[in-house]
């Protein structure tokens, strides 16, 4: 006997009614998942197959595998073709209005599943279902938590992993073990297709500036050209920091978390450039508050950068990027985004990373990373750990 | 300087040769490429924005990020809408049949493509570019060489990694050290969304019966519902085996190689159906020739595991797979398949992993995995490593 769903069914259905709600103001009867992450947010589990969430009422389970799942409304099929008629079996008829995941399914499976509906009209369900998981229920919060803890734990490992003559890829794999024995399930999830990175990133010297192909935030040539980001395998030098931005995804729930390290003595502008990250950070908890625009808070980071006279080397210095935080949870680009054309405005349950960095060139990249809860009385670190420059030796 | 194209300028035009061969004789006048995979295929490296290939001359190079990329027809755009401009400055007319990633990118991103190019027709490029990557050149060949010899190298490792009482996810980990450590870039490419693992598995005793949503050859139930495959935390018993399965990407083509470990005496069931596994490779060797079907191979397979009896077993025993072998390169999906159904005829240059394996309630999986060469002569193997049940105690 296995369960499908393996949220009790009150936090299945908290997750499902707001989804609901949101599908009814937009005139949705029903929508229909397929994307693993959406999966795993209304079920507890990944499977290959489909969830059909009526506007109102139970969530009907697609299932073609894993063989032998059990519980109330889950019907296997053999191909999407068989989904109106098990839909029908269930007594729900064709919707008028169908959801499909437009920016996550392709055109090939989106284009087959208006033929299989082909009385229904479609719209883009992505945008309800990002809206709603950027709205973290307590469950997830504890899921989250419990990533923030084991996340802080691996760090604490770092000055000891260390060694003379290291590269920072050598570095990498020693964090990357740290993090696997504690239970880091090392899937890194991002949304879409454009973006790819294996557990993290770790960035030391001039590395720090070689820009990326992906929309993170820091770059790094990577080993290979066929994974442009993060250590590159060179030597970690003396008068050099190395930022440290590996998952925290202990639980399908992850923690983003940046710390900087230095050998030796690193020169005043990059002392002076963390301090400003750690300062915008306390502007954040501070100011991060619900009701708050998530772009008037980047212009209150951009204004303290200003400031101090640092704004060339603000999120980066050949390449900059755009943004300072972002949404986190099941995925890494999850909303809100913290960026100067961004629309958000806080609610109580965003949890979002912010990572207000700096590239220093010659020395390498400064600048922590938090992740916060935003609650009414404003945000809650989950990653609550040591914020300075922690010198290796 | 930074040159895009990182492939030879005659390893790009034979790549890029091949493609257009089969864009004519589909009567496509041009494709818009934009997945991370074939980008590499293309130009050597990934990058954010899209390849144009006409039907007849050089590609135009159309790129978001990084900065800085130079070298023959790169073009900087800043969204998909300026992409029919750049192409007329190149001298080169809207194409009157596009061919577009049907089944790779978004239903998002496709329609707006068509959008961009609104006289146009389309045609799904999907199918081109799989044919064209399922038969390798030289230079690929050499990376996958390459790659299968750190694999092996890899895997001489694992004895001495095992300690009694270990758990399976301690021995992945320690594995995925090593594996790091030779160069392995971690990175598990596979093509479309549904299928996810982390640098491959290990599993042992009950574990390697349970079933998976992916279309993987074996299961095993995970760290978490969230990533349902795989090793799952429990203890390695006596009496179990162990099979190792884990990712060689080490130069941005990876080998798949399956090798299987013994604690303590195990089965004649077990030992009985290993051997049969090794039988059916030595099928493989024989028999994979060009101008063969895939599906003929695949019966030759079932004759051998039908003649000693151990059908139940094969390919799984509470859920079983559909397929004994698959095409590898750059993504771990790619063709042939050798499946019942397959339409597909051996070429040369085919590579393919071919993976006969069982699962023995109880004790555990077993069978290996090789991944061979399609030559004029019959299959090149690139995984070559001892292939017997070797004991860790």
């Amino acid at each position: 006997m296995n369960q499908l769903l393996l949220l009790s069914p009150e936090e299945a259905a908290l997750r499902r009614g707001n989804l609901q709600s949101l599908m009814r103001a937009k005139g949705l009867d029903a929508m229909l998942v397929c994307d693993n992450a959406n999966l795993f947010y209304l079920s507890g589990r990944v499977f290959a197959g489909y969830a059909y969430i009526p506007a109102e009422g139970d969530a009907v389970w697609l299932v073609r595998r894993p063989v032998e799942l059990t519980g109330s409304n889950v019907c296997y099929i053999h191909k999407p073709e068989n989904i109106p008629d098990v839909l029908l079996s269930q007594g729900l008829a064709a919707p008028d209005v169908l959801g499909l995941e437009f920016d996550i399914a392709s055109y090939s499976m989106v284009t087959r599943l208006m033929g299989v509906f082909d009385g229904s009209r479609f719209e883009n369900a992505n945008g309800i279902l990002r809206a709603a998981r950027s709205v973290k229920t307590a469950v997830e919060l504890s899921m989250l938590r419990e990533s923030g803890v084991k996340h802080v734990e691996v760090y604490r490992h770092i000055p000891a992993l260390y060694e003379p003559g290291m590269t920072d890829h050598e570095l990498q794999v020693g964090i990357e073990r740290v993090s696997r024995i504690e239970g880091c399930l090392g899937v890194f999830r991002i949304s879409g297709q454009s973006m790819e990175l294996f557990m993290g990133s770790v960035l030391t010297g001039k590395n720090a500036d070689e820009p990326t192909p992906y929309d993170f935030a820091m770059g790094g040539a990577g080993l290979s050209p066929t994974l442009p980001v993060g250590a590159c395998g060179e030597e970690i030098k003396e008068h050099s920091t190395v930022m440290v931005d590996m998952s925290g995804n202990f639980t399908g729930y992850m923690t983003d978390m940046t710390r900087v390290f230095s050998v030796g003595e690193i020169s005043d502008e990059a002392r002076k450039a963390h301090q400003c990250s750690i300062e915008i950070c306390r502007m954040f908890e501070k100011e991060a508050l619900p009701g708050v625009e998530a772009s008037t808070l980047y212009r209150m980071a951009e204004d303290i950068v200003a400031e101090r006279g640092l704004e060339r080397y603000f999120m980066g210095h050949r390449q900059h990027a755009s943004f300072i935080g972002h949404g986190i949870g099941i995925e890494v680009n999850e909303l809100p985004v913290i960026a100067p054309r961004s629309r958000a405005v806080l609610e109580v349950g965003n949890v979002i990373a912010l990572e207000p960095k700096f590239v220093i060139p010659g020395t390498g990249a400064v600048g922590i990373e938090n992740t916060y809860h935003i609650t009414a009385d404003g945000p809650e670190c989950l990653t609550p750990a040591p914020e300075e420059i922690i010198s290796l030796v």
